[in-house]
């Protein structure tokens, strides 16, 4: 099937191999999900966090993560990322994260805009528990990629 | 209201001032799933992965990332753990995460849990988005948590 | 004169050995300054900043500068801080910033309190040097420390 | 006015999108101060330090620091660096350090020259604070940057 | 004689300006083996270890340790890898650890490929010195480099 | 056998559970030998590099290094180092490491003392890889350690 590319042909794993692979252009965006109550969601924006930080701390510390993506995913390519941008914003029942992430590169940008989103989402979860323990990281996946020989993909 | 304990009297994040607790045996246990088709699912532990690499570098990469926490979430405090594990076994839609964590320190470790669940989730992904681009990593949380003044919580 | 601790008696460098010395409770609060004209400081607690963003950049950047304190500075040794605070206020020619933070360890926090002060300060300028290059970063030194065999001290 | 690039049209924190700019040859220089007592710089010239200690262990730090600023400033992209050189020598009242750090990139590098100059004058201080704790790090600044859109600047 | 480039004409250590060099294809092999018994060698492949645990966990390593280079050895360039292979193989007093990097940069991999291959050989050492504390890693050397204005070179 | 505590019951990969042992004093040295012609060590040491950078950078980098264990090496628990010490001498065929490290911790420090040992065996081969590609790293060893239940330990 030889689908795994991240496994050689003994199985073994390891980084896969782009060095012929031209740099082009590339995009992705994930999304994610933290579900809580209506009564904790109202806590993120309220007058307490009277400066938005419960936001702001979550979404630079997507930013932050997406840099790091290369050192705590094993097989990632360490990538020049010339674009990240994170937004954290109400959903129906808590908040939702999106991260969209741009380089110039030999792969994609996929594990790095799910790292972004999947870290803002643990970042509110850090800063929201104190009110809510019970709080649920859900739908975390990828929107839409595009660039590529893959060429584009849409969730 | 004064339940976000990472803002302090004037909104502004910070690190929580444990300075006045006793160090004391803490542990927490998360877990996550990562949803899946079944032909991808028996993938990850097929021939193809004959020495079920797939799985061992995700929990490689959950114990590891558990160790990185407090340079990820940005209010978290680095800690001594003196445990971590991470283990990934089959569930009914794909695959699930258990990850255990253990400390003695003035604060508890759901955090470090969540971290190194997710980060292997992320991991699993990572090594199987050649078959299947559209999985999700769901239900992402906190099981149970034990020590520390706030006591045991089971979710 | 055997001032200089970080050297062996070879002059070779070193990580001072604190293994005989007793944990106790430490503390250390550093300052340092943004020096600006009115018009950019104006900018950065202006309406175009309406969440407050670059003030909440600078101090997150400080409290996670904290963390990484030795592996910033090569003879430091690792720290478990129990507390980081750092704040930005105004000040007469720029932006004033202070760092506290907290140990029970067998050596100081100096470093950290000024690698945090450093590090929110250089987040400062690089959020705001779009509008003026020619900012300099001033005065930036230890306030005060408590706690250790070498006990209290104020500048 | 939209002059901090660093926020987006929300307010919201945001790495700048640099994806459409081309890559080209980049430089910047950065220099700091570390105010001292005369007694304090002969010491770190003096026998005591006969391996040049003191300055050769500040001058890595800043070539190490350098490498880390993507890490450090949230919102700095990642850059492959090219050049990185860190001097330490005499000055007036203390120690000046000069970074000059060049890159081939879509963003210029005084916030790498800046780090570097401010980590190895915070290592300075370290290595020196045993015989003066009130030294005081000043005058961090730009003072050339070449390269890139915005064309060449000096201070 | 000028044979040692990192250090400049007054003697102070310094990266290497290769900011004039074209970027080119290089790549590296390296490899390194660990001497240990007979007995601890059957450990390692055995039923106990029954999903290759000990030899996959220190090939991942290597593969992270190689992206990690540039931030462990203080005058490397920052490089962005395009392919890392390492594989763990029985030898006759022990095991062998060969690692392969390759990128399109201005300066070559060879510190890159001996990075994997030291901490291969660090982390088999841990995985295994519960059973022989007295293993040797040995024979660490570079097999061979292509590419960049040296050119070819074989051990 | 059960001699692999790295591995649980089920062969998977696991950081050993520590949290039941008692914090206590632990020492370990290790030693590790570059080996290379007459005339690349005469260049170690000699005028060019006359302020011993050679030696300075690769002890500095072996001191950096210990800090860096446990985010190298997978399944090392975090530590808080109270000494580190690094040597470089001249030896019969090349240069000798010597690396000594200390805690008061729950588990013993022979992997800091060997990736301290390792990373400074690797940064004197890239300060003087412009002279000699051939060089070796051989006899990477724990030499003795002490503390802990096992109790004391020498080669």
């Amino acid at each position: 099937m030889g689908r795994l590319s991240h496994l050689d042909a003994e199985g073994r794993a390891r980084m896969v191999d782009v060095s012929d692979k031209a740099a082009s252009a590339r995009e992705a965006v994930a999304e994610g999900f933290v579900r809580m109550s209506k009564e904790t969601r109202v806590l993120a924006f309220s007058g307490q966090a009277k400066k938005g930080e419960v936001i702001a701390t979550a979404e630079l510390a997507g930013v932050m993560a997406a840099k790091k993506t290369a050192d705590l995913i094993p097989l990632c390519h360490p990538l020049p990322l010339s674009s990240i941008h994170v937004a954290v914003e109400p959903a129906d029942h808590g908040l939702r994260v999106v991260a969209r992430v741009k380089t110039t590169a030999q792969t994609g940008v996929e594990m790095e805009a799910l790292t972004a989103a999947s870290l803002a989402c643990l970042t509110l979860f850090d800063m929201l528990k104190a009110a809510e323990k019970g709080m649920v990281i859900e739908g975390l996946r990828v929107l839409e990629k595009s660039g590529g020989r893959s060429g584009d993909w849409t969730a």
